[in-house]
């Protein structure tokens, strides 16, 4: 096999399961190769992601060794999407009834989400996250590929115990827009031993049902890292969990549109 | 640039967006080096990827010229990749109530979301579709890894009407599994105008979610290419939409298991 298209076959398998360890010692014995020459590729490969910012190649050691990417966005990628998104989501025409923001169009698009799974990844890099959770329906898909860049399974907290779900741990708590008590059900058999949690939403206000989530993971006996939102209010300050990060702030919303700035820089 | 650098920077462009075309004009002009050069490394790239079975780069010509990555899967790696799952998912501890077969863990594992999204895309790779719509909650992470190989936006039908999805159109149907009287809902902004609709879900029985989906997007003037799901019982033979595409097949579950089986060979 010739370099360009060892370059080339290591660039796509690093590249369709970010942080999935590749084994070189394999890779070479099944490629017929020698692994110094293959460690030589992967010297380039590492220093032309970093030169472009789209990522950062990793070696592991010991008996689990191997490459494999971490998924990165440029800077200037990073400030462009988010003034994009921020300039989308404040037009006009977004105000519904309520002051709710209609955000489903961009939480459906492959671009949108695949970068902001980057994104989160990118923050949550150093956390030794094993599982994202998240709450049905509009953070899934945000979830979804955040789990992707981070290489961990995904679970899902339903609003109400499904028989498809096996045994499952309910909590109660007060939504924060309906003041209404609700419940919330997680699959005992979707979470990982000794979880380390991100939680991954769509959209914060005073943080009811991220503190909701949090309850219910400890329940799990889960560490949870922080909380992750697409967008969330700049009213209240004051969220109801410690610590969460957040890609948009909306400022205030009238009937002339939302005001959302980027709230990373 | 050198060639190393830019076979890896092109194969990693193409890979972070399958099927969104790059203009190999303005990547020439950015990188500064000649037209002909990019368009011999992406001979080398196709020719590569072509003989590895992990996809095809596609050239675009016109005004939209440029080139993209379809996703694919080897044969081999697709043969095992259904064996796995299907043994695992034949697993005793699986069977829950009712005879369902727990797959929330399998619907949740970033790799195969990635796989089964790779094999739908290509499966219906030459029907033009331009959104995937899936039901909440269980089809939505399989929907949107299909969405991401398929580079369109994913639309999520509810089960009931939230104000957060704008104006909506709603529909109601008779479950399969419980006989009752369901609602379904999908806003109106969540569908392209002339949508060719590809409906992505995890379980088939009856196929009377996925009729109701299709009559749904009938009232959005949608055409509708067909149907994919993860997993489907082998009985009732005929289903309650005319084409259907399934991974698996589940032919009989009792307390010692179901029988799960690859549908595709």
């Amino acid at each position: 096999m010739q370099r360009a298209e060892r370059l080339i076959r290591l660039t796509q398998l690093m590249m369709e399961r970010p942080l999935h360890a590749i084994s070189l010692a394999s890779l070479a014995e099944q490629w017929g190769v020698a692994k110094s020459s293959l460690s030589e590729d992967v010297a380039t490969i590492r220093q032309t992601i970093a030169d472009a910012e789209r990522g950062t190649v990793e070696t592991l050691v010991g008996v689990q060794g191997g490459v494999r990417l971490r998924s990165g966005v440029p800077t200037d990628e990073r400030v462009t999407f988010l003034n994009n998104l921020a300039r989308t989501l404040s037009e006009p025409g977004r105000v519904l009834p309520g002051d709710f923001v209609y955000m489903s169009d961009v939480l459906g698009d492959p671009y949108v989400l695949d970068t902001v799974g980057r994104l989160v990844a990118m923050q949550f890099a150093d956390k030794a996250v094993n599982v994202v959770v998240t709450v049905e329906t509009k953070g899934i898909t945000l979830a979804t590929a955040t789990a992707r860049h981070l290489n961990v399974p995904i679970a899902i907290v339903r609003r109400d115990q499904r028989v498809t779900e096996g045994a499952a741990i309910s909590t109660h708590y007060v939504s924060g827009s309906t003041r209404r008590i609700q419940t919330m059900s997680l699959g005992k058999r979707a979470m990982p031993s000794e979880a380390c949690a991100l939680i991954v939403d769509d959209f914060m206000r005073a943080g009811a049902t991220a503190r909701a989530v949090v309850d219910l993971l400890k329940e799990f006996s889960a560490e949870v890292v922080g909380t992750a939102v697409f967008m969330a209010t700049s009213q209240p300050t004051t969220k109801m969990v410690n610590d969460y990060f957040t890609l948009l702030r909306v400022h205030e919303v009238s009937e002339h549109g939302a005001n959302v700035q980027p709230a990373l820089t």
